[in-house]
């Protein structure tokens, strides 16, 4: 799909395989970014890969995620690398009635970029701030500000977006004509991410649970929960 | 913790901060990964990371994953690559009274080696085989088997772990103590891979769900299923 907000497309992001099912534009790509928790970041350390599983949040075309300021794989992403962050969401498990058309209904984004770190205290407290609005509405109104003293022992990792691709396999079972005929059970196992009933610190004594936690309701669906409160953020 | 089937421990898979939620044996790692199905692996084409989400399996200390023959990545990775695979587990948010003590509760493999491609119509009908019935078990025998055909059409593509390092963050809030008397509400969201109701294809009449399928229990915990398959297929 090229619309005029569409990421552009190069060899790495051109969709080679089953195009139907791929896009560029930001709407999709942002939606299964902003409905995700933990991004995996790919980088290479002379050459040699490595993936890291963090959490991250977005804010336009950029995307970030914290860590130790220590932190042998965030020093590395703070002198500027190109990395690879792909975020998946597992949606099913799709039987068929043959191995081959056995297969998975998932949504993902592959986002290509080159690293920078955020700098400076109010550059990491207003990033950090952005982080904890995106999951939770409302929280940094909760709890005191964060201290320099805290800033100074993260790092905060920047990625502006040139390429991105999603791709979604939605549906049901795919067979081959002759298929149909063959025995066996046929079908789709729905997979989701599921909240639990919030449990509270047992040191808290006497305050309620505050609006960005009621915000998850037992046995919703996380990203729908997460979408909801990207809207809300935007609105 | 060191164990004789630990993997062994380099610069890269040296757990540095945190240690105690680290962890290389077998035990640890393996449950991680038999949990899971959708892995990201990361290489790099000519030093640019690419990360690619997929599914996967483990046999022993090997872990697999296939595609179409003709996958621009899946025909690198068949000419033999460093790999680092990372799969991850989103167990919960956790929310503290300060933004610093804010956190994810999750279960984390890192597993490093060279890719090799799996050839011959035998060995990728027995490794696809072991795919469907690591998730499925009995599923081969409900269904036709893979013709040649099929096998010409994909790759799979398999990785020898050299080494692995596992993380799990579980437990509740870590507050600093000056903030336990903070303003705020505190605790754990948890959050977990659940299963829907199996959704029948259309065309399937008259075949009665599988014990393959019925493993996958509505509103039971994905994980919890993929690794009851796992002990089951080993015993």
């Amino acid at each position: 799909m090229a619309t005029d907000t569409a990421f552009p497309v190069s060899e790495r992001t051109r969709l080679r395989r089953r195009p139907a099912r791929g896009a560029h534009d930001e709407a999709t790509v942002f939606g299964i970014l902003d409905a995700g928790v933990i991004a995996h970041v790919g980088y290479a350390v002379e050459g040699a890969p490595r993936v890291i599983a963090t959490a991250y949040w977005r804010e336009g075309r950029c995307l970030y995620w914290h860590g130790a300021a220590g932190s042998q794989a965030l020093r590395a992403q703070a002198a500027g690398l190109p990395v690879c962050v792909t975020v998946s969401h597992l949606d099913g498990l799709v039987l068929g009635r043959s191995g081959f058309a056995h297969s998975l209904l998932y949504r993902s984004v592959m986002a290509f970029g080159r690293t920078h770190e955020v700098e400076g205290h109010a550059a990491k407290r207003r990033a950090m701030e952005a982080f904890l609005e995106r999951l939770y509405p409302g929280r940094t109104r909760e709890i005191r500000p964060i201290h320099d003293g805290e800033l100074d022992m993260i790092a905060v990792i920047g990625l502006r977006i040139d390429e991105a691709s999603a791709k979604i396999r939605g549906g049901g079972v795919n067979e081959k004509e002759e298929d149909l005929a063959a025995p066996g059970w046929a079908g789709v196992i729905p997979v989701q991410m599921t909240l639990g009933a919030p449990r509270t610190d047992e040191r808290v004594v006497g305050v309620p649970t505050p609006a960005s936690v009621r915000a998850f309701g037992e046995a919703e669906r996380l990203d729908r929960v997460l979408g909801r409160n990207a809207s809300a953020q935007r609105a």
